[in-house]
């Protein structure tokens, strides 16, 4: 049975993997990225850990990186996260050490590819992902295809206006999707509460550590109100964004990933709730809402699902 | 060469044509729909009119119709200016009369269709085309093909929610951008203009008749500043719609139709300008965004596109 090996690139972690053709992941190895490192050393690490997994009968290597990158080229373009990866060669160095050929596409493409083929969009032509954690990513698939777009910029649902008037976004935009429901915009309004006159247990917690979106969500299952109102107003932008994408590409289903998406039933079920409050015009109960299954491997299935999805 | 008949059913004007293969009309027959009569008298005044126009060599017909339809069963739900068209049976009734495979779409998706095929959106592989006068419709084209999605709801692009807050759409929802930036719309800020104390001809205009988007746009042009309130800030909203639609689908081009979307060149201006201060993600130098270009036969062009896109 062929092989293929998996790259996982994260501004924190990496992880790479040897997966047979069926799915079975046989072999995972991870380690810290430490990204100050740049581009040379981390790269000779991966390189280094992908030989241990490479076997005779391995095909393909599938890599899922934050972007921007050139999946052509085969390009990375100086990730946030990523510092030093200016233009960085990946495919052509991969492709030169391993003397395989290495398939490319931003992580949420990846993972987006990784349910379609192994998790929660199995079985579906018109599969919408979407993974709400730090950011807000985010991959299409139509007619069984992933759609890429202009120079693979597709996809970036987080960067829908919500509010034109609203917070100015990472990306330069006032109102994004993410500047409104991330877990990054939930630290921000949870930082804003501290300021204010009503009391919150987050006020005690800020004391300790740097508020983030997992305090807010551990108040309000604690009862706590302003925590409550944070995380369900943001809640309520993240229905209304994926209301959106509903209501233009009409999908099968939406898959919802990420930390946030991820953390808890109450989730799903307040998108639906929203969802159904605002789409009219596409037939919603036609269209499933359902939590992402492939948990904290996602980024590696994802790899592996674009070499899949691309080597012929 | 093969012949197609074609047929645009409007609220106020029904157009029937005969079609070469290679996209030229060779037939054109209108009159007015008359709605109030029901959809059995309607139906037999198009049948009359197409039969007129059916030659030995056509061999399909293309319909584009106000929605909501089922374009698989070929039934027309009760669309707003087709009163008594409940569950009309258009596809039987027309294959019964006329003996040829009849193709139906809805109006945005068989524009969308036509432009592809005849107008702006040639040449192309992902289009998105949008629809702006008493409404806002529209149809994507990925990869080719018409994007249908669930039941034929795909494109509904109107439906979007700009302001979670805004004014109620007819829809159901608030703050859709067709509440936002419609004909329609632009309208009704007129008339709560007048309740205002800011001086504008609109006030002396809506003495003599009811305000229409194009007595904004009209009030404008004279340098009338409330007139130009309300249309710059109906353009904003197309902007950051048509937007979101980018940033979501990332398409290789923009079509904008219909009498507001059409209505000078600073349309087009004032939503590149609009996207090129929201859209961060997508290299929108690579998203062209340009006017629609069959006129006042788009439906027609639309309808015989349905049929030379269905038909095989």
């Amino acid at each position: 049975m062929k092989r293929y090996l998996a790259l996982d690139i994260g501004g924190t972690k990496i992880a790479c993997g040897r997966f047979r053709e069926d799915g079975f992941l046989e072999e995972k190895i991870t380690f810290p990225t430490k990204s100050e490192r740049g581009y040379e050393e981390i790269s000779k690490e991966i390189i280094s850990e992908l030989l241990k997994l490479k076997t005779e009968d391995t095909v393909a290597l599938g890599v899922g990186t934050a972007g921007p990158l050139d999946r052509i080229k085969g390009e990375v373009y100086s990730p946030p996260n990523l510092p030093g990866w200016n233009r960085a060669p990946l495919r052509r160095d991969l492709e030169d050490a391993l003397n395989l050929p290495v398939f490319i596409d931003n992580d949420a493409n990846a993972a987006c590819l990784g349910e379609f083929f192994f998790g929660a969009g199995k079985g579906v032509r018109d599969l919408v992902y979407i993974t709400v954690s730090t950011g807000i990513g985010g991959g299409l698939i139509i007619d069984g295809k992933l759609l890429h777009g202009r120079r693979d910029s597709a996809g970036e649902v987080g960067h829908q206006t919500i509010i034109p008037d609203g917070p100015l976004c990472n990306c330069g935009n006032k109102g994004c999707l993410e500047a409104l429901a991330s877990g990054t915009a939930i630290a921000r309004k949870a930082k804003e509460a501290l300021l204010k006159e009503e009391p919150t247990i987050l006020k005690e917690w800020a004391k300790r550590e740097e508020l983030t979106a997992k305090h807010v969500r551990e108040a309000m299952l604690k009862g706590d109100v302003v925590a409550r109102e944070i995380w369900e107003e943001a809640m309520e932008y993240l229905g209304i964004g994926i209301g959106n994408i509903i209501t233009i590409v009409s999908p099968e289903r939406v898959v919802i990933g990420g930390s946030i998406g991820l953390s808890g039933e109450d989730v799903i079920t307040k998108i639906k709730e929203v969802v159904g409050k605002r789409v009219f015009l596409v037939p919603i109960e036609l269209v499933e809402i359902v939590p992402a299954k492939l948990g904290e491997n996602v980024g590696l299935y994802g790899a592996f699902a674009v070499a899949l999805y691309e080597f012929k």
